[in-house]
This record gives C-alpha cells, sequence and structure tokens, in this order.
C-alpha cells in the first residue's frame, strides 16, 4: 500500500507529485506520459508566473524534464474507479489491476465536451466509459462509440473486434481507424434514448438503434469515478484544504471548478499534498 | 478610481496582475521592484511546476522580466492602510499619497519573525509599524526601533533624525546606518511593557525606557492594514474563492495561511484575480 495516489498528469497532479516527492512519500501518478493534452495544445500561457509567453509544447516539455530529473514516472494507465475500504482506497484500472493507497487525490481535469442528454440516466444501463472493461459485453451487438481525442483511438479499434456494428462519432481530426464494421457519423448526437437500457443515439436528422454507447473521454466525471463522492455542477466540491466529503481523498484542479486556469490548478495541486501529508501524520 | 489595488509584489501579487491584466483590468500594484526578498533569498525551489530546481535568483529575474513584458510596474509605496468606502476602497500609503479603487488584493504575505509579547495590546498606543507616519511624534524622545530587513534601513535614519535617543535591534547582517544617538542591541526584545502607553522595551537581561517602539517589517499584518478584516491566527480568512468578510476584497497567498509555498500563492493569485473580474462585473 502506498501513501497516495495521484490521478490525472496535468498541472494540479504534476505539482501535487513534485510536493508529495519533497516531502518524501511514496505515490502513484496515473495519467499520461505525454502529460496533458490541453498544456501540449496551449498556443501560448500569458500568465503563468515564472514562465513568460510560454507555448503549451515548451511548457509541457519543462514539466516533463521536471517529473524525469524528479524520478517521477507517471503510469500510463486509465483509473476506472476508486473505492473507500476501512483504512485507504482501492484503485481499479481499465487495464484491470488493482492499486491501494492510504490516500487519494483526485487531478483527473474537467471534460470539456458536455454530456449528451440521457448520459447519466444510462451509466450503467448501456452506456459505458471503459471499453476495455465493457467491450466484451457487447459481442455482435450494435454499439455507438463517442471519442473526444485521438489518443484513445485504440479502443475504438478495440470495441469494433467485439460488437457487430460500430457507430462512431469522431470529435478529433485524421480518424485513422479502419473497419469494415465501422460507419462514421460526423455529427454530434444530441440525446441517448431507451427503456430500461439504451436503445437508440439520436442525431438531428436520424437515430441509430444501438444496444449500448461508449463515450470515451480523456477524462471521466470525477462523480462516476467516486461513489459517493460530493459534487456540483459536475465539480468536485472542496475546502479550501481541498479535501472533499470522504476522509482521505483530495481533490485538485480544474475538476473542483472555475477558473481552469495552469496557476489554479498547480496551486491546488500543491495544497493537496500538504493536505495528504498531514493527513497521513 | 482604478478597478483594483494589489498590495504585495511576491508570488500572489505578480499572479494576480498578470491575470488582471491579461483579463484587460486597470489596477496598481504596491510592493517593491525588487518583488519578494522571500523569493530572491531562496536557494533552490524544487516543487515550483515548469522551473525545476531554479535558484531564487533567476526565479526572481523571470518575474520581473515578465512583469516588464507585460507593461505591469509595480509602485514602490507601503502601504499604511486600507479603508473601504460605500462603494470601493481607499488605500493610503506610508509615503502619505491615497489611492482609490472598486476592489483590493491582499496579497502582503506573512511575517516570519513572530510578534513580541505587548506588540499588539500597544499598537496604537506607542507601537507603530510606520516612521513616516508616526515618526514626528516622536521628536526629542526615546524609542526602540525593531527592524527586520536591510531594505528597510533607510526608516532608521529616518527615525534617527526625529527622535533624541534610537535603540536599534537590526534583525539583519551589515548594518550600515551611523548616527550618535543610536544604540545597537543585538538581542532580540522579550517583550513590550508599560500602563496607558508604552514605556520600556525588555530585553532578556536588561531593559530600557522607551516612548515608543517601532516595528519596522517587510509586511504588516493583515488586521492591521485593514481595519475589520476577519482573521484567524493572524492569516485572512477566505473562501474557495478567496473572498474575505469585506466586500470587494480578495487576499491571497501566505497571508491566508498555510503551506506557505509559491506555488500555493501564485494559485491563489490567479483566483482572486478572477473573482475580482467577476466582481466588478
Amino acid at each position: 500500500m502506498v501513501d497516495c495516489i495521484i490521478i490525472g498528469s496535468g498541472l494540479a497532479g504534476i505539482s501535487a507529485a513534485l510536493t508529495l516527492q519533497a516531502n518524501r512519500k511514496e505515490f502513484l501518478i496515473f495519467g499520461s506520459k505525454a502529460l496533458s493534452e490541453k498544456i501540449e495544445k496551449a498556443e501560448k500561457i500569458h500568465n503563468y508566473p515564472g514562465l513568460p509567453d510560454v507555448s503549451g509544447k515548451v511548457f509541457s516539455e519543462a514539466l516533463k524534464a521536471q517529473l524525469e530529473s524528479a524520478g517521477i514516472e507517471v503510469k500510463e494507465e486509465k483509473v476506472a474507479g476508486v473505492y473507500a475500504l476501512k483504512s485507504g482506497f482501492t484503485v481499479l484500472t481499465q487495464e484491470g489491476k488493482q492499486y491501494e493507497s492510504r490516500a487519494v487525490i483526485l487531478a483527473c481535469g474537467v471534460e470539456s465536451v458536455r454530456q449528451i442528454e440521457g448520459e447519466e440516466e444510462f451509466s450503467g444501463r448501456g452506456v459505458s466509459y471503459c471499453a476495455t472493461c465493457d467491450g466484451f459485453l457487447y459481442k455482435d451487438k450494435t454499439i455507438g462509440v463517442v471519442c473526444t481525442t485521438k489518443r484513445l483511438e485504440h479502443e475504438i479499434g478495440y470495441l469494433a473486434d467485439f460488437a457487430k456494428r460500430v457507430y462512431l462519432v469522431p470529435m478529433y481530426k485524421n480518424v485513422e481507424v479502419r473497419r469494415e464494421n465501422i460507419t462514421i457519423i460526423q455529427k454530434m448526437p444530441t440525446k441517448i434514448v431507451g427503456g430500461k437500457r439504451v436503445e437508440q443515439l439520436v442525431f438531428p436528422t436520424e437515430e441509430v438503434p444501438v444496444d449500448g454507447v461508449f463515450m470515451l473521454r480523456e477524462s471521466v466525471s470525477p462523480a462516476i469515478l467516486v461513489g459517493g463522492l460530493h459534487t456540483e455542477n459536475g465539480h468536485v466540491v472542496v475546502g479550501r484544504d481541498m479535501s472533499t466529503n470522504l476522509n482521505g481523498l483530495y481533490a485538485a484542479g480544474d475538476c473542483t471548478g472555475r477558473p481552469y486556469q495552469y496557476t489554479k490548478a498547480a496551486g491546488e495541486g500543491n495544497i493537496a499534498a500538504h493536505s495528504v501529508s498531514e493527513y497521513l501524520r
């Protein structure tokens, strides 16, 4: 069991990791070795103190170098769920692995893509966020897949290997995945409808029958990730010390609300790491 | 009347300034052109995301360059008091000037030097924090002066021009001020005692009779700076949006409490600037 698990490799997660490292805590950080797509794509950042008019690319490289020199390695697994135990937490990843920690820092960002009508209603009843967790349930069935980032394109192929038919809504450019059973739809669906379970994915001028819908997003809603977590308008409710309503679980960065700013995220990651160090004592 | 006055040129103040500038607000920032002594003296900073193992000197230079390129100039006046008006604030400086703003961000840091016993009790009754405000009151009298930083040494000379006798407690090295009426005491006083007003400055093995005591510090306690401000253990009480109990007055950085970290201060300055922008709407 490690001291802490950090979920997310954006500025909040990185800041928390650097501070936990400075505090000599044992921790894991889950995310992407490429860190944050949002940082990397930023054209120019003007108000990050100490790095005048830095480009996202340069910023991202600096952060990677800093993590490397601090001996911090980002684990490239996607967290599927966080479960509070009697003492500590179990974190399950989409890769089917299981980790235990005494504390957790949620730094999973905020999904800039809005939820689709019916998405939350059918979550767990045909709507899934994890290809590797639930893909096998749709063997020889028809599914819709909404994918927000090229980084998750490999999951589409994985799903297409099971499903009979895939209606793919790619929200990125240069779609490369090609399968006979994939039909690409270049419009946003307006809603998901059904009865007991998902039945249709509805578009402005048509609808397609589906047995399930996969929402492949960079970040998963905190409330879906952690059962019983107190959220408000999709943001984790935190105190000044970044504590949540769950003992030992802290949150930092965009997932705690606006302003969605790098400086704010870094600051909150720092505070969360200090609060965790305090908590572990 | 400007939109906002920022008090303090440490990381919180700088971060707030950069963000207010990005938000096209009209503001003033009071502090030192040398920015923060605390930053400049830092040997190595390990956990500031984006600047691996940066020295305080390099960090400070980067911040100065960033402010300059953003067209932000720090006003080198020391704020003596902040007064809430019906709509907005009046800020008085020790230089005797007066400024008005619709909002205020308090980023005045925290004084690492502990208060001396009796200091708060006699504040306004012989204990003063402002040489230029109160110096003239001690013409031909005997005063104690506790000075925590070489940066304020010029104020000692100013005081010595009025007073008959000055007992100086310098808390820095290389004292340069020389006057016939200055006696240097190289120990920390333990307390300030008196009746209706200050009478003695007490040291471990002696005491000296004084009519007043000047505490010359880089930062003044927020509660002394702003009347009616809600503080707890010397820290400004703030909400998640950095708002205080006074409408339109926000606080950020070390003055809001631990952790005393650059990253945290920068993050809070960013949030405060966004909250001010929101407030001005």
